[in-house]
C-alpha cells in the first residue's frame, strides 16, 4: 500500500531547501521502493497568503490523513504585522497541537568535518551527542487561560497559564526513557521545582515512570543550572526531557554549541510514531532566494522520517551516509564553510547528495 | 548618619565566603569612613534551623530597615525533602518581593587573567562585558492563581500563571535602559513575543519606554533564539533586559560563558536604589565547610554595594582593583585554577585582597 507523505515548504528559505530534500527522498523512494507518494501544500506565511490563514482547513485535513509530514520553515518580516492571532507561527503550533504531535525530538549532533565551527573548544564539543526530548503540545504555549487586559485602574496587564497533567508528563518521559534506552541510558530531567509547581509535579511523575526503567539512570537538573551546564560540559548529557517552553530554549542552545545548525534535523512524533519532521533552523529570510541556503537539515529530516514514522532504517542510514560523504568531499554552504573547503549553492549541495546516494 | 548593612550569609559555603567580603567590608569601612554598621542574621536553611522557617518575620523587619543586605547563598540538601512551602529557596523569593528588589543586575564579565578558563573560544568571548537586567518580583515566580491538584477522572495537574502589568515592565524597562545608557548604548530587549501574551505586552511597553531613550539603540530577540546567539557570538550583546523566568536561563547561561562563575557578583534593586547583594554562584554544599570556595564574587558583590547603593565610587573601584590585583599576582582558588598559578583556600584568597586594598 501507498505512503502518503505531505510535503509543506514554508516561507523564506523553506522552498529552496525543500527542493532538495524531495529529490533526495524521490531517489530513495525509488531506489527503496518505499511506495511513496508526495503531496504539497502550504504552512505559514504561504498560507497566509493564499488561504488568509497560516493553517487551512482543508491543509489539516491533509496532514492528518497523511502518514508523515515534511515541513520546511515558517514565518517572515513580511507577516510581522499581521494580527497576533493568525501569524505564521500560530500555523505551526496549530499543527503541532491538532496532530497531537507531543513528543518532539531535537539532535545535537557535531559533525566530526565541521568541529571547527563551534564556537566552543575542541575538547569540549568533539563527538556531542545529545539529544533533546521536548513536549510539544502542552504547557505555556497551549495554557488556558490567557490573556490581554486593561485593570480598573486604566493599566494594561496580560498573562500566560503554564498547566501540565499527569497524563501529558508521563507519555514525554516514556519517550524520554524509552531514547535514553537504545542510546547512553542516561537521561536528565530538566525542570524549575524548587520555584514552579508545574515543575514539582513534573518531578514526581518522572519518578514514578522512572521505576519501569531500571536500566536508565535518571537525574533531575533546575533549567538555569542545565542552561550552564550545556557550556560548560555539554557531554555529560545524553539525552534531556523537558517541558515545551524549556525545550525551546535548550535545544537551540544546545543546537547551537555544535555550531553547524543548518545541519540538525527534528522530529514531532504522535502516539503511534505519526511525525512531522522539519530542520532547527528557521526560515531565514535574510537569505532567502539566493540559493546559498543549507538543505542539509532537510534532507536530515527526511532521513529521521524513513526511521521513525516508517522503520526503513536502511534508506535512512544511507541518506546519513551519503550527506557524509559529501562534507568528506569538502562540500560546504555559506554558514558551515571554512578556509579551504569548497563553497556551492542549496541546489549544487542537493545534488551531491543525490549523487552520493 | 551610620548606615545599617544587614548581613545574611545563608547556607552552604555562604558563611566562608561571607567572613572573607566582611573583612574587606570591614577595612573599606575603616578606609574610606563609610560608617557602615553591619548586623548578621540567617536566611535559607540556616534560618529553617533556627526559626523553623526560611525567612523570619523579624529578619525582614531588619532587612527593611537597614540600607542594604549582603547576602552568601542559600539552599542544599540538607532541606530537599522539606515542605516545599518553606523551602530555602521560598526565603530568597520571599526577601527579593518583600523589599521590592525588582531590577536584578547580573553582570557576565571575562577577567582576562581567566580567558583559558572558558569553555569557549578565546576569540569568541575575548572582552565580553555583558549586563543582563531581570525582572525579580513579578512573572510566573509570583503570579497567582499556582495550584496542584486532582481531576475529576483522579488525575493529578498542576499550573503556574504568568503575569504582568505594564508598570512593571515599564519599570525594569527603564532599569535596562538607563543602564545601557552608561555602558555601550545597546539594548536588547529578550521575549516569546511569538507565542505567550505576557511577551507581546512585554516588548510592547519595552517599545513605548524606548521614546525617553533616543540615544539607546534597541532590539528584541526571542529567548530561544537568545540561548543561541549567546553561545554563537555573545559580544553582539551589551545589556539584556528580560523577564523572571527567562532572566534566571539566561543569565546562568550568560555567567558560564565566562567559565569564571565563582567571580560573577550581583545586585537586586528597588526603586530607590536599595539593593541585596549577592554572588551569582550558589551555595555549593559539595564543597562547603573545605575552606575551597571562591570568595571573589562576594567581594566584588561588596564592592557592587558601594557603587549602587551608597554611591561610594572610589571605595568600589579601589576593591575591584584589589581583586584585579590578586589575580594579577596568580593566586586562584580551586574553581578558577591553572597550570602554573598559585592555588589558595577562601581565607587566602580574602586575605590576600585585603592586603592589596
Ligand atoms: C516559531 C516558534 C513558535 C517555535 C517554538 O517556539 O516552538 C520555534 O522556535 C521552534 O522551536 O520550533
Ligand atoms: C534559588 C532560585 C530560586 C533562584 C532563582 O531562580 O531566582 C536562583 O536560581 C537565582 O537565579 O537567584
Amino acid at each position: 500500500m501507498s505512503k502518503q507523505i505531505l510535503v509543506l515548504p514554508g516561507d523564506g528559505i523553506g522552498p529552496e531547501i525543500m527542493a532538495e530534500a524531495v529529490k533526495v527522498l524521490n531517489l530513495a523512494n525509488d531506489k527503496y521502493t518505499l511506495g511513496f507518494e508526495l503531496s504539497f501544500d502550504d504552512l505559514g506565511g504561504a498560507a497566509i497568503d493564499r488561504y488568509g490563514v497560516p493553517l487551512a482547513d482543508e491543509t489539516l485535513a491533509r496532514a492528518k490523513a497523511a502518514d508523515a509530514v515534511l515541513l520546511g520553515a515558517v514565518g517572515g518580516p513580511k507577516w510581522d504585522t499581521i494580527d497576533p492571532a493568525i501569524r505564521p507561527e500560530r500555523g505551526l503550533l496549530k499543527i503541532r497541537s491538532q496532530l497531537g504531535l507531543f513528543g518532539n525530538l531535537r539532535p545535537a549532533i557535531l559533525y566530526p568535518q565541521l568541529a571547527e565551527a563551534s564556537s566552543l573548544k575542541p575538547e569540549v564539543v568533539a563527538g556531542l551527542d545529545i539529544l533533546i526530548v521536548r513536549e510539544l503540545t502542552g504547557g505555556i504555549y497551549f495554557g488556558q487561560p490567557r490573556e490581554s487586559k486593561v485593570l480598573e485602574n486604566g493599566e494594561r496587564m496580560a498573562y500566560d497559564t503554564l498547566p501540565y497533567s499527569e497524563s501529558e508528563i508521563r507519555r514525554i518521559a516514556k519517550v524520554g526513557f524509552d531514547m535514553a534506552r537504545v542510546r547512553g541510558k542516561k537521561l536528565c530531567s530538566v525542570d524549575k521545582a524548587n520555584v514552579l509547581a508545574s515543575s514539582q509535579l513534573w518531578r514526581a511523575v518522572v519518578e514514578e515512570v522512572a521505576k519501569d526503567y531500571p536500566d536508565v539512570e535518571l537525574s533531575h537538573m533546575y533549567v538555569d543550572n542545565a542552561a550552564m551546564q550545556l557550556v560548560r560540559a555539554p557531554k555529560q548529557f545524553d539525552v534531556m526531557v523537558t517541558d515545551n517552553m524549556f525545550g525551546d530554549i535548550l535545544s537551540d542552545e544546545a543546537s547551537m554549541l555544535t555550531g553547524s545548525i543548518g545541519m540538525l534535523p527534528s522530529a514531532s512524533l504522535d502516539a503511534n510514531n505519526k511525525g512531522m519532521y522539519e530542520p532547527c533552523h528557521g526560515s531565514a529570510p535574510d537569505i532567502a532566494g539566493k540559493g546559498i541556503a543549507n538543505p542539509l537539515a532537510t534532507i536530515l529530516s527526511v532521513s529521521m522520517m524513513l526511521r521513525y514514522s516508517f522503520g526503513q532504517v536502511a534508506a535512512a542510514d544511507a541518506i546519513e551516509k551519503a550527506v557524509s560523504l559529501v562534507l568528506d568531499q569538502g562540500l560546504r554552504t555559506g554558514d558551515i564553510w571554512s578556509e579551504g573547503k569548497t563553497k556551492v549553492g542549496t541546489a549544487a549541495m542537493g545534488d551531491a547528495v543525490v549523487e552520493a546516494l
